[in-house]
């Protein structure tokens, strides 16, 4: 696995799925499990599973994105798609096939199996009033997001997890991103940042995959190949529904540690929001496969926007 | 089936349900899928599975409020959670411990299998633009959404689908309201009632169930029993996408049929809120069960709140 099992509704989807496997079809279909580096290294799925070195791996989608950038549309984009959406995206609305479109070159027959909740914005030491702050802002921010923090301004640097905190407390960050409210909890920045801002416009969904090595799946009979990916399929249901369980109880808990929650000014959304079309133009531009996920995915939203405007009580 | 596979997300999930398990076990595990008054009578399933006429049955949850008024709260709730917070309290909120007290005097196993968009609030052949409209106003509703247009005044009759389009037209009635936008198509309401209210605040997630009967469930062997519970997880991942793949498109083409949207004022909007207050706490002085699975669901949306208000781009 890329990430830990102890990260909720991210780590703990497929040992959930492994479990299932297990008891559905009496031990005979044994997934194993392995803790990020126990076997291959975190971000070496995608290569481990391409040229056969494991049977198959799970990963957030885009780690790739170097080799592949097409991927990075399949594991999170700004502005882009909420959990539910992304599923009707992939489900009903071609997204199924690019993906086997994109990784068939690979050897991998790539299964989704967990999407989650928006990511937060960010945690910072002071509050963020006007767009002239995030000139220079250091500001620890992953992939695509990144890429629109500099193109307004701000200083991104890309720190693992476990340097964060010191890197906060010491100012060598003014701010950092790094997950949902649960997990950005169990790393403690409420201690030392005291801004969080919302809504994580840079990842509303955050979608994970089972790789398997083609040659693996081709190998493997019918009937198992359908338990796996219904069970994956399950997978989608309890990532959703324990993302969305947990998070609004951590918020009210940040708020007791005194932290400030603030949504993100109309103004400062829209500009994020113009350097993401500006962004993702110039991606669009270097890669045809980007720009056939990325066109589809733009479509869908477009048609599902009057029922996202229509269709429910205010929040 | 209590209601017809034809009918989008709704209908189609259990014959999903039924494909996926021939295909996981190589055709042993055969579930067979009658549409409704085939084997037994559209509002039977919990009658004939409870009484062991049939082995199992798949229903909204509700349609037998009269015997087990709690069912009401797993099927439907007005101003109640949307579907991937309902499944999050059902997984992760201590609904499915609290379905399974509801459930076992009846001699029913009931398999949470699918959830679905919020309904829309209604077609109507006039414009409503002030409470006092309401007063009188001829309107078809269901459940407890009816009980709470009755508190606002309205003349509420409770007629079945097939005759809704020809009441509609003769004036028998102003308005009614049936279900999603896609399956509201398939009646044909767009062709005479021009005005069509969103959004479907008695409705925001609808649930559907597979029943099974207690000694029949007690019979089979713990794989089976895992494989039936995991494509039913796995249907309500299929539901919710389908649902939400579906309706934006659809109200496009309401519109270009002539039909106007209208989203309900905020004054409207919070009469329906203090009515529906008021019928919940009726229905909950007069069934400790219902109360009992009521005060869950509020108090997990309280604590869901502070995701709602923060953690979401805006619609």
């Amino acid at each position: 696995m890329a990430f830990a099992s102890n990260l909720t509704a991210l780590g703990d989807a497929m040992p959930w799925v492994a479990e299932q496997l297990k008891a559905q079809s009496g031990g005979k279909v044994d997934l194993r499990v392995f803790e990020p580096g126990k076997m291959i290294p975190a971000l070496g799925v995608f290569d481990a599973v391409s040229e056969g070195k494991v049977e198959a791996g799970y990963t957030w989608m885009g780690y790739e994105i170097g080799k592949v950038p097409a991927s990075a549309l399949f594991g999170a984009v700004p502005f882009g798609m909420e959990p539910w959406e992304y599923a009707a995206w992939f489900y009903f609305g071609g997204g199924k096939e690019l993906l086997a479109e994109v990784y068939k070159p690979h050897n991998i027959h790539p299964i989704f199996c967990g999407t989650i909740s928006p990511e937060a914005a960010g945690w910072f030491r002071f509050e963020i009033t006007s767009l002239d702050q995030i000139k220079g802002l250091k500001f620890r921010a992953a992939g695509l997001g990144g890429k629109i923090w500099q193109k307004l301004g701000a200083s991104v640097t890309l720190l693992p997890g476990g340097e964060l905190f010191q890197a906060l407390e010491k100012g060598v960050l003014d701010g950092t991103e790094f997950s949902l409210p649960t997990v950005d909890e169990q790393l403690g920045f409420y201690k030392i940042a005291k801004f969080y801002y919302l809504p994580g416009w840079h990842q509303p969904s955050t979608s994970q995959y089972l790789y398997v090595n083609k040659k693996a799946w081709d190998s493997i009979n019918k009937e198992t190949q359908a338990l796996i990916e219904t069970t994956c399929t399950a997978a989608v249901t309890m990532a959703i529904a324990k993302a969305e369980a947990l998070q609004g109880p951590m918020l009210s808990k940040f708020e007791k540690e005194g932290v400030k929650l603030v949504r993100w000014s109309d103004e400062i959304l829209a500009a994020f929001k113009k350097a993401t079309e500006e962004v993702m133009a110039e991606e669009s531009a270097k890669d045809a496969l980007f720009k056939k996920v990325y066109d589809s995915q733009k479509a869908f939203q477009a048609a599902h926007q009057p029922w996202r405007k229509y269709g429910f009580l205010p929040r």
